[in-house]
C-alpha cells in the first residue's frame, strides 16, 4: 500500500501501489505454474491494459472478461486471446460485434442454453478464426450455468451450430463466504460439477481440453487434476473483503481510494469526500463497514452516501485533521475500478504514472 | 415508462421516457411556484444537460450539484448559476478550479467549518464575481453540517474571509424512511434547524437571503415560510425507492434499465444481463430486491452480481423467453446514471434521441 500518500492529490481518486501489484501478479503466476494450472486472469477486476500486459508477461495465456464490451476494449489495446466468461445473448448488435471480434482475436465465449449456442453459431458463422465455446456449469452460485447432466445438450447444440466445443467452466460465487470451509466446499463443488459435466461431454464424443474455474477465494483450495485453468481476478489488488476472509494480508493490498477529510464533527468521527460514486456500495452482510482504513485500522466507515463517508473511531484514537488525506481500501475492488477514469500509480510518495481504465464502463 | 420497448436495443442500457420526464419536471416547477419556493434542482440525479435545460426552462433559477467536477461539466455546457451543495475542501487543485469557475458563472458553495471557509476565501479571492456561500446545517443526517448554534462561527469566518454569506442549507437524509412520518419529521427537522441557524446568522448581522433544503421525499411536506428554496433531485425520474415510500406512482417512473434474458434455469426464475455495474447496488434495508420490474410487478430481483440479475417469479406467473427484453427500475437512480455514458430516449417503441451523460464520473 502506497502510504504515506503524496501531497496534492485531487480527491477522491484511486491509487495503486505498483510494487504490491507486481508481487501479487507474479505470486499467482508462479503458484499456477508450479501446480500445473493454466492462468487466464479475469480482467473485470482491473479493466486496465497496463495490468493485463503485466499478467500476460508473467505467463497468463490470455484474459477472461465479463462482457463483449470489455473484450472489444482489450482487443483494441492489443490483447489477442480473450474468453468472454459469460453466456452472451447474440442479438443483432452483439452478433455483429462478436463476428468482428472473432475475425481479430482468438475468441472463446460461454454458452449455457441450446438456443444461446444456436444463436452464437449463426452470429460467428464464417469468421476468420473458429470460435471456441465452453459450456457454463452451475457449481452452486445459482445464477447462470446448467446442471452438469444437462451440459451435453448445450455442448451438442454448440457443435451442431459449427462452434468449437472446448470444455466447461464455472464460477464459484458461493465461495465468497466468511469461513475457510465455505471456500473449501465451493472448490470441491467446482471440481465435482466440472468433472461430471466434462464426462457428459466426453461421452458424446466432444472434446474437453479446458476445465476452467476459480476465483480469488477458491483458487488456493484446488487440487491439480480435476481442473486445468484458473480465472481469478481480484488478486491483483485484493480488497477489504479478501482481507476479511483471510485470503490476503494488509501487505497484499495494492489499491486504495484516497479522500480528503472535509468535516470533523466530533472527536470520534470524521467525514471524507468519498462516497458510493467512487467506492461502490457493495458490502457482504458479514463485512463491517464500507472499507478498510490502513491509517486507522480501528476505524469504521459507518455510513456511505454518494459523496460522503462517515468514519467512527474508538475512544482514545486520534483522528485526522481537516484537509488531511485518508486512504480507504474498498470492500469490492471491481466496482470502484469501473467507476474511475484512471488509476494513479504512486511509489515513494510520488505519482509515477496514470493509467487510463481501458474498459471503463464497457459493460454492454 | 416507455414500455413496450423497441427491438434491437444493445443491453444493458438506460432508457428514458421523455413524456413522463417532462411531466415530472413541470409538476415540480408548478408546485414550487404555487407555494412560493425557489427551485434549484439537484443535477446529481441526472448529470445531463438536456434535462438541466428542461428544468431551467420550466423555471428553476439554477442547479445544485454535488461536486466541483459536476459544476465544471454543467458550466462548460452553458449553465451559469450553480450551487455546489457540498463543503468543498479547496486544496491546491480545487482552489484553482474554484477560482476559474467563479470567473465564469454565478457560483455558490457550501461551508461547514471555520477552516473550510478560510480556505475557500483564499481560493476565490479576487475572482471576477463574488462567491456566495451557504452554511451547511445538520438537520439529522449526521454526516456534514454544523449544529444550528455553531452556524455563526462558520458564517462569521466566511464573511471575514471575503465571502458573500447568503444563508443556510441542509440535506434531510433521514427523510428516506419507509413511513410518511419519517418524511414529515425530517421536514420539520429541516425547518427547525434551518430556522435556528438563520436566526444565529441574523443576530451576527449576516444576511440570510437563502434558506435551502429539501429532497424528493421531504419536498411535499413543507410549509412555506421557514424555507425558501428547494433542491430535490430524484423527482425527474423517480425510482423503486420513491415508489416503495409512496412519493410517486408507477406512472411517474421515467427511467429504467433494459436488459436481455440470458438464462431461464427454472419456470420461476430468469437471469438478466444486468448487474451492479449498470444498475448500482444501493438498497435500503426495507426495500425488497434490487429494483422494480414494470412487466413483472410480482417479480423480485433476488440477487444482483456485477453482470447478472436473478429474478424470481411467484408460482403461476409466466416468465419471459430467452432473449426477451426486460425493464428494471433501479432502487436509486443517482447511481446508474453515473455509471452510464448515455441515456437512450424512447417514445412509442422508437429510439428518438441519445443523451450523453454530461457529468458522468465527474465526482472529484
Amino acid at each position: 500500500m502506497a502510504i504515506p500518500l503524496p501531497d496534492g492529490l485531487a480527491t477522491p481518486v484511486l491509487v495503486v501501489d505498483p510494487d504490491v501489484l507486481d508481487r501479487n501478479i507474479s505470486r499467482m503466476a508462479e503458484a499456477s505454474r508450479t501446480r500445473g494450472f493454466a492462468l487466464r486472469p479475469h480482467a473485470k477486476a482491473h479493466k486496465c491494459v497496463q495490468i493485463a500486459d503485466r499478467q500476460l508477461q508473467a505467463g497468463a495465456r490470455g484474459l477472461s472478461v465479463a462482457t463483449l464490451g470489455e473484450a472489444e476494449a482489450f482487443a483494441r489495446a492489443g490483447v489477442d486471446d480473450l474468453f468472454i466468461a459469460y453466456p452472451v445473448w447474440p442479438d443483432a448488435d452483439k452478433a455483429q460485434r462478436l463476428r468482428r471480434l472473432a475475425d481479430d482475436v482468438a475468441l472463446r465465449v460461454g454458452v449455457e442454453s441450446v438456443e444461446g449456442a444456436q444463436q452464437l453459431g449463426k452470429a460467428v458463422q464464417g469468421s476468420a478464426r473458429p470460435v471456441e465455446v465452453l459450456v457454463e456449469v452451475d457449481s452452486g452460485s445459482r445464477r447462470t450455468g446448467v446442471q452438469p447432466l444437462h451440459a451435453g445438450e448445450v455442448g451438442k447444440a454448440a457443435a451442431d451450430a459449427g462452434l468449437n466445443v472446448g470444455g466447461v467452466f464455472t464460477f464459484p460465487g458461493h465461495g465468497y463466504g466468511h469461513d475457510a470451509q465455505a471456500r473449501e466446499r465451493a472448490a470441491r463443488d467446482e471440481e465435482r460439477t466440472l468433472g461430471e459435466a466434462s464426462q457428459v461431454l466426453r461421452d458424446l464424443g466432444l472434446d474437453v481440453r479446458v476445465v476452467s474455474g476459480g476465483s480469488t477465494p477458491t483458487v488456493g483450495q484446488w487440487q491439480p487434476g480435476a481442473v486445468n485453468e484458473l480465472r481469478p481476478g481480484v488478486y491483483v489488488f485484493n480488497d477489504a473483503t479478501q482481507l476479511a476472509i483471510g485470503t490476503c494480508g494488509v501487505e497484499d493490498l495494492a489499491l486504495c481510494a484516497v479522500a480528503t477529510v472535509i468535516s470533523v464533527p466530533a472527536a470520534d468521527r470524521f467525514v471524507l469526500d468519498l462516497g458510493s460514486k467512487t467506492l461502490g456500495s457493495d458490502r457482504s452482510s458479514w463485512v463491517t463497514g464500507h472499507g478498510y482504513l490502513p491509517q486507522f485500522p480501528q476505524g469504521t466507515v459507518t455510513s456511505l452516501w454518494e459523496h460522503h463517508a462517515v468514519v467512527r473511531l474508538p475512544e482514545g484514537v486520534q483522528g485526522p485533521r481537516l484537509g488531511a488525506l485518508v486512504a480507504v481500501v474498498p470492500n469490492h475492488i471491481c466496482t470502484p475500478v469501473n467507476l474511475a477514469d484512471e488509476l494513479v500509480v504512486v511509489r515513494d510518495r510520488e505519482v509515477i504514472d496514470r493509467w487510463q481504465v481501458t474498459a471503463r464502463g464497457a459493460n454492454t
